[in-house]
Formats: C-alpha cells, sequence, structure tokens
C-alpha cells in the first residue's frame, strides 16, 4: 500500500474529511490533493479559497467542529463593525440599492489573516500555489496540496429567480434554496493547470474523487483543459466516492442540484453523471441495492460505510478507495 | 461665533484633537473637514485611509488612548494568524525576497471591519466621499468630513537609504527614522478635488490649517489642484496652528522633516513654510519670543496655550483660531 501513488480531486468538507483518511497512511510524498478553486472569490478586496481553507483547517485539526468550515475558537469582531456599517446602509436606500452588500458572508478575525496574507502574497506576484504551499506549512501539515489552476476560475450558477450568479452568492446568499438551470465555470477554458497537477494525475496508481459536490465542486476541476481528458484515459484507475448516500446528499445541495442537472438523486445518478472519467463507485451499505444499475452502466460498484463518523471507518474508506 | 463658516484643513491625530475643540461649538452645518488622503494605501487588498479614521474614530470617542490611531477596545486575531505566516515566510529566503512583507503595518480585528467595509464599497463604485459619509453616520457623527480628493493621491518620500518608500513604508515600516530628501504627491497632478471641497474653501469664513505635518499631511491637501490657488488668494482668512512647540514636533516627524526640506524646526519655520497660504500663525507660549520674527514675515502671529491636554484647552484653542 505505502508504494502507491494517490492522487484526490477534492471539494470542500467531504474531500477534507476523505483527506483525513489518507493521511498518516498513504506517505506524504506520495499524496496529492488536487483542489477546486471555483469556488473562490473576492471579497472585500480579499482573495478567498474556501474550499483550500477547509482542507487546511480541517487536516490541521483546527476547524470549526460546529460548522464544518472556519476556525474553532473564532472572533467576530470585524464582521461585528461591518454589520454596524450594514446598518447604516441599509437606512439609506440608495446606497442600498447600490452594491454596497455586506455581510451575507461571514469572515472569522482568525481566518481573516489567511484571506489577508493570501491576498498581500497575491498582490505581490506570488502564484496561488505558492500561497498555499506556504499556509500549509504554517499549519504544520506536511501535504501536498495544489489548486487545480492559478488562473482565474469561477464557478456561475444559472438560476431561474436571480440569473446567472457566483458559486458563494447561490451557496452562501441563497444558502443553496434556488432552482438551478446550469452550471458554467468562467474563466475555464483559459486556465491552464497549476505546476505539478498533470503530473500528480499521470503519476497516480489511483485516482480518488472524493465524495464532493459533482456539478459544482468537482467538474470546476475537471473543468481545467487536459484534466477530464486524464481521467478518461485512465477512467479504470479512477474511483469516486458516492457524495450520495440513501438518496440524499451528506451536506449540501448535490441532491438537488443532480436532479435539476437531469439525473437522479442517487448513487446511480452519480455513477451515470461520472461514467466517462471512473471506473469505480464506492457507494454505503444502504444503498447496496444499487450496485447493479451500476454495474450495469459497465462500472464497478464498492459497497462500504462511506459515512465519515469516526477516523476508523474514515482510515477504511480511504483503504477502500485504494484496494478496491 | 455661531454663524462663521469654518474650513479645516486636517492630517491625522492633531486635527482630530483640534476638530474635538470646534465640534459644538461650530454648528455641523458650518463646519467642514477636509481631510489628507495622501497616506492611503492599499495593503493585503485593503483599501485604508489612515487620517479619515484617525479622524472619525477621536470624535467618536473610540481612539484608542494609548496609541492614539485605531479602537480602543481592540482585538488583534488576524494579525495573530498573519504573524504565524509570516514566521513560515521567513523560514523561507526566496519567498521572504519576494515582497511578502505582511506584518509590519497593525491591524486591529474591529478596525479591520472599517477597511473591509470601504474597500467593498469601493469596488462596488462608491467614491471615497461617499464612504466616507457612511462611516462618519455610523460611528454617529454629525460632522462634515471630506477627503481632499476622491482620485488616487499618494504621498512619496524620497530617502538616501532606500530611495523614494511609500509615506506608511517611511513612517510605520521605519518608524520616520530615515533622512528625507524630498517628498512628492503621486497621482496630485491628475487629482480633483471632491465635491464640496472648493465650495467649502470658498465659502468659508475661516479656514484653518491643523496642527498636523507640513510636509506629509497637509502638502497633500494642498496638492490638489485649486486648493492651494484658494488658499493663496484667501491668505488674509487662513490661519495655521503651529505643530512645532519649543522647536519640538509634539508628535511625528515634523521637526525633522522642516530641517531636512530646507526649514529650521521652529515656529519661525513653520511660518516660512506657510507663508504665501496663512495670514495668522498661533503658536504656543512657549514660542513667545518668536513672533516678532513672524510678524517680519508678514504674518500675523497670536500666542496661546496651543497643547491640547483638556478638552477647555482644546476649545479655547479652536475658539482663539476664528477670532483672533
Amino acid at each position: 500500500m505505502s508504494d502507491m501513488n494517490v492522487a484526490v480531486v477534492c471539494g470542500g468538507v467531504g474531500a477534507a474529511r476523505l483527506l483525513r483518511g489518507f493521511v498518516g497512511f498513504v506517505p506524504p510524498e506520495q499524496l496529492t490533493a488536487i483542489a477546486n478553486v471555483g469556488d473562490d472569490m473576492v471579497l472585500h478586496g480579499l482573495h478567498i479559497s474556501p474550499d483550500l481553507d477547509t482542507i487546511v483547517y480541517t487536516l490541521a485539526d483546527a476547524v470549526s467542529a460546529e460548522r464544518g468550515w472556519g476556525l474553532e475558537g473564532e472572533t467576530w469582531q470585524a464582521m461585528e463593525t461591518i454589520a454596524r456599517y450594514s446598518e447604516t446602509v441599509s437606512r439609506n436606500s440608495d446606497a442600498a440599492d447600490s452594491g454596497w452588500d455586506l455581510d451575507w458572508f461571514s469572515l472569522g478575525d482568525r481566518d481573516l489573516g489567511t484571506h489577508l496574507f493570501r491576498t498581500q502574497a497575491i498582490l505581490g506576484g506570488a502564484k496561488l500555489d505558492e500561497v498555499t504551499q506556504q499556509i500549509v506549512a504554517t499549519w504544520g501539515l506536511d501535504l501536498r496540496l495544489l489548486p487545480v489552476t492559478n488562473d482565474r476560475l469561477r464557478t456561475m450558477v444559472d438560476t431561474a429567480d436571480h440569473g446567472e450568479i457566483s458559486f458563494q452568492e447561490y451557496f452562501v446568499g441563497h444558502q443553496h434554496s434556488v432552482p438551478v438551470s446550469g452550471v458554467r465555470f468562467d474563466g475555464a477554458e483559459q486556465a491552464t493547470p497549476a505546476p505539478g497537477v498533470v503530473d500528480a494525475l499521470e503519476g497516480a496508481d489511483r485516482i480518488v474523487i472524493a465524495p464532493s459536490n459533482p456539478a459544482v465542486s468537482i467538474d470546476p476541476v475537471l473543468a481545467v483543459p487536459g484534466v477530464r481528458a486524464i481521467l478518461e484515459r485512465r477512467r479504470d484507475d479512477v474511483v469516486v466516492v458516492s457524495p450520495i448516500v440513501g438518496g440524499k446528499a451528506l451536506k449540501g445541495p448535490a441532491d438537488r442540484l443532480l436532479v435539476e442537472l437531469g439525473r437522479e438523486a442517487s448513487v446511480v445518478g452519480v455513477a451515470e453523471w461520472y461514467a466517462d472519467v471512473v471506473g469505480t463507485v464506492v457507494i454505503d451499505n444502504v444503498d447496496a441495492d444499487h450496485a447493479p444499475a451500476i454495474e450495469a452502466l459497465g462500472l464497478k460498484a464498492v459497497v462500504t460505510n462511506t459515512i465519515m463518523s469516526t477516523p476508523d471507518i474514515t482510515r477504511s474508506l480511504a483503504h477502500t478507495t485504494l484496494t478496491r
């Protein structure tokens, strides 16, 4: 096992949890996490990379257990100041009309330090992968974490009610409660994979797609030119852990999005979604009945416990993705 | 007194204190503070306006008494995170060489809320004067506070040791301890006065120049096209409170800068500096002996207590600038 090279295609929370299963079990130099940056945004002038930060904070045991994102022991002084300004602005309808929207995205004081650091470094000419390397080192992690690209890539969500909006406006601003008719990855065509991404995918003995949202967390990674083609070619070595368990997303709107984008909210829908790029689908015990339908698509179905509620289950799930 | 229109040309700390003397005594609709923006900078992607914030925080009784800038009751969580990143970067000499400089400028968590608000509003298309109006209102102030311009204006300081550097690099980064050979106001020629600035200066019965640093706090205000010309023409109605008392600056490097830029560090040096734009110089009792030298320059010298150590002295000094 210890001589396998592993690449993990990552969104945020689900990917971070699965990565915990790999760490210690796959040697650091043989494990590469390739992360989504389609959720990134510039807010208040700050470059925010939610999925990268969720992975780092989770692996550093610093993530807020309650929220699943951001830092434990956080304070909210900056947001309280912003909220005061927001009140003033909302009393002034002219100002409220003209894009002063302020406090819909929570930024903790400690977490702000990360965004301030990243932004300053990028303004100083550093690339996102270089900044990420410094952040990973600062949190004491021995992890090769690569943004899929250093270029600007933005997941845009088409909604009937609000037109095309950014992922964060959809996810946080509207709490993913509005129907979606399409997803687009702005900038993807012009993006190039960050240094090391292609080599990690080509050199991996196994490529694991984390149990992240297929439509808005994994698809933006695959949309970077070259990435999907590698997975298509290496399909037999690619395994996905289903983010759908018993017809529901464990977290977030993956189930609704699958339906809204023309699939069913089931492990079969997941298998269909990934059929071109994946050889194996790992599904939860509760979905064992669906294994034949997945096999009928020409994919292998592996049934195990996929709900990472304890370190043992998490490690076992990670192990399963490599051995089955 | 209450029917006089007053315009105060402001730097940061000294100006904020003098403004406290005017508030309540000159009706708000007759008082306009016109503030320096040459100290402004973009740091970590944030638009920071130190003089505007010092004025607001001081008049709101929220300024840190100990520091003279920033907020009382501040926390420093974001800076602590940044310091951790800074340590990582400084262990990596390559990174340290390439402009990752991080934690030289202290940003409190509460204060960060102001910078985040200002930056978001400006990125959303608001002008600096509009943002400032919202900030003033949020802090419960009834004050007409105008940035001298909405355009980019940057005080640049020529140093023998470090070449030309920004004001904040000089003032904070090098703690104003390096010799200065010249000062330049980048962007001034292209700047236009913010709405209301020209009207306030033209309509004022008295224009007061605050006891701020002549070279780096007041000169950038005068450098905005049109402003100096109004003061030259209205010279008889312009009064400056000397920032030099007994040959020393009360705060900061005004005394050294005067000498380095070819004047003497005295109230006479101040009078010479402002001779074209000022009719009256208010000097401290300790400098009474210099009054004849000031009068010899064709300026009126008014001798009083200029050290604003109590509200009464502050109010009396403000009163003196209008009546003498």
